[in-house]
């Protein structure tokens, strides 16, 4: 008998960040939880704070073996792109620090893998994360249910062994040895 | 005799984080310490919980009041945006997760306080470094002295009153209470 994984979605962000647990055994997927975690502080950094905090309370509860988080969405604007990864960095540091293997999926893919197209509506993609875990309704938030997506399209992507882990350069921090420490 | 302050200037990065740490009473500034932290993996989400985990050895050390922590500097790329967004995410929660107060200065800025001119190039920052702390070098790292040049711009401002921290709206999570939790 295959053994049950359990994967977490991420949809990052700096004030609300929506989750969603999903569990896969074989070719069957089942739904453990999911919600929206709310930063209401002023401060940027109070908020990332409240983040750090309380995703990793949902990832120690629930334990899951990977976590798919949102990549690149950011139209043009370079000031919303930094807002994005600010928040996107530190869903990925709630995760990796846990010791939970962070994958990136972008939206399109994600659209793509739930409802067979890359420009679905919002509305489809609700539908068909109600629809694929067997939900009652839809998710409460589209925040959660783009998590949702997102670790739905994990389980189908590693099912077929095309996860994609991102990789990157050596570093580069220079030659001299650090002043201090 | 006014209490001396110390404020850690965080230059920060995915692979390369700068650090570099003052003491300021009254009208004097002193060099406490200063370095790069690199973090070598191939992933960014390991790379990440290096740089979470080295710049809070670095802060409970030095048990800074304030964090100046470089903002936008992304040209027009919005991939390259994303992910300096992710090591500042990082930067920043580090600070504040420990209690310290996050300031968020702009290149031009930093290079207009420490030398003049907000054109200033990287060699004459690191030359006005040197010289406003009283070292007997140029710092060892472009990073190390960036940082500290930010912790130089958030003393000077702070002394007329003039630093900003970074507000925002409220969150919007929506309605409906979360599924679960």
């Amino acid at each position: 008998m295959e053994q049950p994984r359990r994967i977490i979605g991420i949809d990052p962000g700096t004030r609300s960040v929506g989750y969603g647990v999903v569990e896969s055994r074989g070719s069957s997927l089942r739904f453990l939880g999911g919600g929206c975690i709310s930063a209401n502080a002023e401060e940027i950094a109070s908020r990332l704070v409240t983040i750090h905090h309380e995703l990793q309370i949902v990832i120690r509860e629930f334990q899951p073996q990977a976590a798919a988080i949102e990549t690149v969405f950011a139209g043009n604007n370079v000031k919303t792109a930094i807002a994005i990864g600010e928040g996107r960095g530190v869903a990925v540091l709630s995760a990796a620090e846990l010791g939970v293997a962070v994958f990136g999926y972008e939206p399109a893919l994600v659209k793509r893998t739930v409802t067979g197209s890359g420009r679905a509506s919002k509305e489809q993609v609700q539908q068909m994360v109600r629809i694929l875990l067997n939900l009652g309704e839809i998710p409460a938030t589209d925040h959660e249910a783009d998590a949702l997506a997102l670790a739905i399209t994990h389980v189908n992507r590693d099912r077929f062994g095309l996860s994609g882990i991102k990789k990157s350069p050596s570093p580069r921090c220079g030659k001299k040895a650090p002043r201090f420490r």
